[in-house]
């Protein structure tokens, strides 16, 4: 299954890479391989200061080496405790992650990533598991291109099963949550972690599903919107929110926060992530029932986009 | 002493809001007063995309209320234990700070903060203690203005013990590193914390001087440097550099942190700090024995600037 899931991951970049180079054929991507001293490297492409993507990255890597017990148990959400020989836990860690912001503020920010983790214990016995989710950040509310985004989502679940859907939606809400400004980054999407039942190969098929549905569930979006005409102030509030993602990254993301901190890590990969550019204005508030505020509205009080 | 220090911190608002309206006189300030309904509050002045000043902050807050023994151990950076009658601990804080983000890439930015405590244990001891500091963050170095800011300060520490300025000089090295980048924020000034002796009128004495310092460390440099012109190029590397300061801002700096966890503190002014805009793009690395890479070079390894 490893070189299954590691396959999944190439192609999906692959796949994605193919899609953005489609929309924005005067860009080009930086595609850099690294390698990591501890063991395993990866692969980033990234365009930036494109026609139509302001900054787009797709990462993958695929990593392995030896975990200490503490390590280990930050790795894991729930944080189960497990045996270590000598205090050292052989792992592998693979995945594919990307952040998609586009210039135009009609166009949603787009992230997704999947990944699959293995932990062997002292005893031999291997733990593994699966995280990933993919989710949308408009600047703008457009509510047919929020039901598109998570109906997509929705069909790629209900294939293995009708609970994953409703759980995975609300565990993205839950996640992706600005604790100090009250606000949800975006409109949410799928997010799950510490995925390890029924089996290996059923949760492989989900995450297989999961990824298959990203070029599907927001490159139509892309299109539909990246020659929409826009004001400054509409180029404005699309700063202001890039802000916030800014600050969601930087204080809350798990992943973010275990790469800054662990050695050897590569940091260019890890805060690809960050928009091109941001902005903060002091006491920013949107005038009631403006464009502004509906998203807000939504931000603040997540909706179910389909039943 | 208490009333003597809240005059201090509104001296040096006044004082200073006062110099940064001279310099900017086209600009003007929001000033909001606000209350925190679990007991003081403070006034936050901040004049936003003026001629000279991209965004100025000087914000001041008197606090007080009951803590908890867990916030009262992360408020102090050497987590003396302190003893709580019924798990609380009544305390007072009162503080200025500012951050001063100016538009030509040839001003730097400015960061100062002068606060004081007092917490109240079970047995009705006090404890208290002072901490501030005052730091320059230049998007390119000149040498002349980093030998004044710091000549300034060492004045003022000198005033008081000649060990102050080299202990902490070091200190303020060591406080604004952002590990992940292996880089500080900026060329330094003083920094200090948990300061409870030789006595309280001496080390209210010392933050007097610091903070009467602020304005000719700092003010004599912006004007100097105001009307510098500049290129496209060196306005995007102060966007670069202003992205830093975000990172360090919401990765790493105590205080912000903080004030995100603390319910009830108030968020616009805690952020106040962050720039009106901020880039971050892919794999920037500065050519060879440029200008830029003359100051990530200082950022890599503190001078010092006087002696």
């Amino acid at each position: 299954l490893r070189s299954r899931m590691e396959l999944l991951i190439m192609d999906t970049q692959a796949e994605v890479c193919r899609a953005l180079a489609d929309l924005d054929p005067g860009a080009s991507f930086a595609v850099d391989s690294w390698e990591r001293k501890e063991g395993g490297g990866g692969i980033s492409c990234v365009l930036q200061d494109g026609e139509v993507f302001e900054k787009a990255g797709v990462n993958v890597s695929v990593v392995s080496g030896l975990l200490s017990e503490e390590a280990a148990r930050q790795m894991r959400s729930r944080g189960k405790s497990l045996k270590a020989k000598d205090g050292k836990l052989p792992f592998c860690a693979m995945g594919v992650s990307s952040v998609i912001h586009p210039k135009n503020p009609h166009v949603p920010t787009m992230h997704f990533n999947y990944r699959y983790f293995e932990i062997e214990e002292a005893d031999g016995t291997k733990q593994w598991w699966f995280g990933g989710g993919t989710d949308l950040t408009p600047t703008y509310l457009n509510e047919e291109d929020a039901v598109h985004f998570h109906k997509t989502l929705k069909e790629a679940c209900d294939k293995h099963d009708l609970k994953l859907y409703p759980k995975y939606k609300k565990w993205c809400d839950d996640y992706f949550y600005i604790k100090h400004r009250g606000e949800r980054r975006g409109i949410g999407g799928i997010f799950f972690d510490d995925m390890d039942s029924p089996s290996k190969e059923e949760v492989f098929q989900f995450v297989k599903s999961c990824a298959k549905a990203v070029v599907p569930c927001y490159i139509p979006i892309v299109k539909k919107h990246c020659h929409d005409s826009f004001t400054p102030e509409e180029k404005l509030w699309q700063q202001l929110r890039r802000g916030r993602y800014v600050e969601f990254n930087l204080v809350y993301d798990r992943g973010t926060k275990f790469g800054l901190l662990t050695p050897g890590s590569r940091i260019e990969s890890i805060l690809m992530s960050l928009p091109l550019t941001a902005r903060w204005e002091y006491m920013h508030n949107p005038p009631e029932s403006s464009k502004e505020a509906e998203i807000l509205e939504v931000l603040r009080n997540p909706k179910d986009w389909v039943h």
